[in-house]
């Protein structure tokens, strides 16, 4: 962006907060891309030209016309915990930190209505007088905001229970500032509220969302050691069956991951796989019932997240790639969904195929009505090249891959396009492609 | 029984109430089994000598000592809704009435513990306050007692959430007094408990039960109007797949059973196939969303269950069943099991097969993990031998029946033999064979 475009677009933005100091810029063009070798090679040196803080709506409408007027691109930003660059400006320009857009605008039994800055764990802390909390959340949800949630995730804990935030239900409503000269609120209610659901932010600017609840139960965190990781996925699976135990998490993890696990580390028996889960209070005894004496209990605990805890989850999904490159940065993952109609015969595959060079650890899911199980497995890395292989022997095998090397949408994709929905939907709100620009590479603006 | 070995008996009991009269023993030795022309005629006449009315769990042990000591068989009632013949005494004896012992023991997050007399009606109304209310129950939940459901049923309204009572974590532990000389009391927790489900009371005269339980969300009884039956159950399928829309109920109903819905006929436009649904409020909007113009809403009400409403689970399951009956006494039922990889086209295959001689509805479950439908097709009566052709048909083509014209444990159950576990737990708890004798033919008393 040319200097001169920039200050006059700061002329325009009047009190709303910015800032062009280069330290604080270069920090918010980042999120957690780094965990790829090659996004981190890819995404070197992108960087936005201004960071926009707006404080409420008017603010964004400002900022979104202001660009509009001045062909300017505008990438917003929620917590930055995305791991494919969501949140990265590849052509500079504003960066729309919405973290101070926070506000909690109602809760209803089974419903929350928020604005898309506020934070995962403080939403949940608000919500808990009422018996309620979020359906879903990813590992990150201590830094994570329910808009870049839903704009750059999929799903995460909680999806063994309700599926992804592309099942029907599990986001009521999205309302998106468009990106033109004179900006339109749209409230997208229902099946339309998924046009906004893992676009990073290219179908528009999420100013406040309707999410579903679910009941808040009492959550035990639970680790339990198996002799080795088919095991564990055995167990796994047999409670991802049993629709009478009330779970939030199911994750089984092959040694030597564990091993890289810090503190909890020492807790864990050299060669044994886990499975981590968090299972209600109520259904514990069954769970333990149907475990019997097959393997060792090795933590149990009331679910804690005060700050000076780590609750198990902050070993699974993701978090699992971070916490073994904490001590070996050669390290990089892999992301995918296995068939749910062979599912343990599949991951039987894998494991065998690759051996010391990926280490596995799955996540059972409902996906589409039926349990399975998506995985990030943590693989070592070699060459950028030798990552498009393992995607391509994952694929060749029937597990579908959202690969996590690439920046687009559509290569990102388990089908490697853009949901066709979404991009017709940003044809109307971002008639000159300044959301986010290059992240849905297959739009072509239709207004120059 | 012998006039003087049943007075010898009554001498026994104390001030425990009981009654000979016989209008009131003929009417509490029978349940639901009418509903079967075949079960009508085997058991017409089968009748109890005597009605007891154990007042609490010490009068329930002085009855079982009297029984094993006089070699008076016992068979437990609960409110009598059985379809199977599960509370009537092949034998006479002493019919255990359970309705007076109704107490709750205590409530928490999650869980309840309940005398098994305890109407499920009522417990509903007791769980209220806390937010809370029973995971499942059958149609008729108006007069059933939950040791009645557990002891002789296998799953209802809830299921399509939570699978059927014997799913892991669905009954926590039951209670039981052993038929022996000096009784004794049994806690069965965990897995063990599934030793009295569906038991007909052989294993175990069940005082108290600990049921998980539900949170209670603000339901709304909804009906849809499809051209065709097929239609119908497509939605309903993609509902119950929908893992992020909440619901209790997924009932899909084929023209013309709707003509006998009583007052709710008139709403039911003619040829038209209903899906009858329970679905939370906080979802409705999704659930709408997904019908979208395909079919029209004809009944959308708050839940209510108040002595002048009809909630409409009482057009499904085996209430179905009953509102045909009101009108047309010559028909009866099938019990079966669709397979869940194929159950749209194994549903429209028996469609095609039966013509008008079966009139079909389905009920959407989750079973072993797996969205399938349970289904209480109701069958137009020609003979005797027909019934059971029919339930070979179905057999025959991959559907498993768990045939309502049959009265023991055994012939009645999907695969056609009492469960092991409950078997070999008999011989502990009724070593004389005096628990409701007959109903598990193949057992053989290990004493005299």
């Amino acid at each position: 962006m040319s200097d001169k475009r920039i200050a006059a677009l700061i002329d325009d933005l009047g009190d709303i907060p910015f800032s062009i100091e280069p330290s604080l810029v270069r920090r918010r063009s980042r999120d957690y891309f780094w965990y790829s070798q090659a996004l981190n090679e890819d995404l070197a040196g992108k960087r936005a030209d201004v960071v926009v803080t707006p404080r409420d709506e008017a603010d964004v409408v400002r900022v979104a016309a202001a660009c509009a007027r001045r062909r300017v691109p505008l990438t917003p930003r929620g917590g930055g915990t995305g791991n494919y660059g969501q949140s990265v400006p590849l052509q500079g320009g504003v960066l729309l930190d919405m973290s101070e857009m926070t506000a909690v605008e109602w809760v209803r039994p089974g419903v929350a209505r928020v604005q898309a800055g506020a934070r995962m764990h403080v939403l949940d802390e608000t919500l808990q007088p009422s018996g309620q909390e979020q359906r879903l959340h990813p590992s990150t949800k201590r830094s994570a905001t329910i808009g870049g949630f839903v704009a750059g995730g999929s799903g995460g804990v909680g999806s063994v229970t309700w599926g992804g935030l592309r099942e029907p239900g599990n986001v009521l409503a999205a309302r998106i500032i468009s990106l033109e000269e004179t900006p339109r609120a749209i409230e997208l209610r229902g099946d339309a509220a998924q046009k906004v659901n893992r676009a990073y932010g290219t179908t528009g600017i999420i100013t406040a969302l309707e999410m579903p609840l679910a009941p808040s139960w009492e959550w035990i965190d639970i680790a339990v050691a198996f002799d080795d990781f088919a095991m564990a996925c055995e167990f796994g699976l047999a409670i991802a069956l049993a629709d009478g135990i009330v779970k939030k998490l199911l994750t089984p993890i092959s040694w030597p991951i564990p091993r890289f696990f810090g503190p909890f580390a020492s807790a864990c028996p050299e060669g044994k796989s886990l499975l981590i889960a968090m299972i209600a209070k109520p259904s514990l005894e069954s769970f333990k019932s149907l475990l019997g004496a097959r393997a060792e209990i090795l933590h149990e605990k009331p679910f804690d997240e005060s700050p000076s805890e780590t609750p198990l989850y902050e070993y699974t999904w993701n978090h699992t790639t971070l916490q073994v490159l904490k001590s070996d940065r050669n390290v990089t993952y892999q992301q995918c969904l296995f068939p749910h109609d062979r599912l343990l015969a599949s991951v039987a595959e894998m494991v065998e195929l690759f051996g010391d060079e990926i280490w596995h650890h799955l996540e059972f899911i409902r996906f589409g009505g039926r349990v399975t199980a998506s995985a990030l497995p943590v693989v070592r890395f070699t060459s950028r090249a030798r990552l498009f292989e393992i995607v391509d022997i994952y694929e060749k095998h029937g597990v579908m891959v959202a690969n996590p090397h690439v920046f687009t949408l559509e290569d990102g994709s388990r089908h490697k396009r853009a949901d066709a929905d979404q991009l017709g939907f940003k044809a109307e709100v971002d008639p000159f492609g300044l959301l986010n620009p290059g992240k849905m590479r297959s739009y072509v603006a239709v207004r120059e």
